[in-house]
């Protein structure tokens, strides 16, 4: 069975898409840091859920050029993370053209690795984020296979693009997968602060979905 | 006049692709660091032209990560880089994906300068690297246009990409392009080897073009 790549950012999505995944074949899993606020946590998450796992092959790498060029709030620590819910076109904790670049940094290793697939947790339903869409991901996939030597065969696999945030829970706790190991929170490392557009979404998800975040939370805000 | 982000990676066809884009308006210069051999001496050629062409608007980043990934004997130091014509279809030098993720990275930072045009100096004439075709660049500007926020215009210019080398050279002269500032050798930082792959080309293409390189040599292969 042929090696496939798992985009790990250590959140609730990418759990859910590495346990999709499991069910395929062998599995390879990239993190990447680009300086965001909670690296750390996401990191020490992306490492329980490769253990979980029973990842070998890891790659972790630091693009820290996402800061260098900043325009997100993610990352750029001048900008105060929203707490309300997103109103522009497009949310201030987009980080410019960043699926485009965890996807090079992928494609890049599948090359060397020979692998074949590369799973990622984005999702079209709730995502204001132009590089969450299906036909992105679509267009991707056409760059590569122009782009890439002729032994080279990459499929962008997106198994929750249509999903919502219940749904990705339902499937999670359906498959086993580990969601007390994943971090979620734009903000805290410590406690999730239950407060930013992540954790209301990740909470809202898991009340639609009628079960209980494993996550400790400084406050959870009335639905 | 818009803005254009020039890659400059500090050799022969990045700078005759800056001297071509100058003509159109203002530039930004993008040098990427991926810790290939002669990283040195490229950053040097790199700032030495974006002096000459007056660009204050410059951004050099490191993608480490090439390294990481390895796969190629520009930056696997286990690997030596090659003095015989290529003959297999994707030549040790290859890169896996270079073009993919140095554009991602011009993107992103076209998104938040708002820059509407890159250029960069890529051909496919003389080159087996599938990252460096016609077809590649154009899935690749459909992929940004179905990636980036409803604001974002970005056109990829490869004004080179159906010349050869003594072509380039001779533009390059027509236009004044300062060819004395470029760093074109893959193996040496003080003089040119006049061996690898990339100044056997560069050496070829003057010759073609009936002028001489104003580099130093360690060596010149009789033609």
């Amino acid at each position: 069975m042929s090696l496939a790549i798992v985009l790990v950012s250590g959140g609730l999505d990418s759990c859910v898409t590495a346990a999709i995944a499991a069910r395929r074949g062998p599995l390879a899993f990239l993190h990447l840091r680009y300086r965001q606020r909670t690296e750390k946590r996401e990191f020490a998450a992306f490492s329980a859920l490769a253990d979980h796992f029973q990842v070998e092959t890891r790659l972790v790498v630091d693009v820290d050029y996402m800061r260098q060029i900043g325009g997100s709030s993610l990352v750029d620590t001048t900008h105060p993370i929203p707490e309300d819910d997103a109103t522009a076109d497009l949310p201030t904790t987009y980080v410019p053209f960043r699926n485009a670049n965890l996807l090079g940094v992928a494609v890049a290793w599948a090359e060397v690795i020979n692998a074949t697939d590369i799973y990622l947790g984005a999702h079209e339903a709730e995502s204001h984020y132009p590089d969450c869409r299906r036909e992105f991901f679509a267009a991707y996939e056409r760059m590569v296979a122009a782009g890439t030597g002729p032994q080279t065969q990459v499929r962008i696999q997106t198994p929750l693009i249509d999903w919502d945030k219940a749904a990705i829970v339902r499937c999670g706790l359906a498959l086993s997968a580990p969601l007390h190991l994943t971090w979620s929170c734009y903000q805290r490392e410590d406690l999730a602060c239950g407060r930013c557009e992540s954790c209301r979404m990740r909470l809202a998800g898991f009340r639609r979905a009628g079960a209980d975040d494993p996550l400790p939370y400084a406050s959870i805000p009335r639905s």
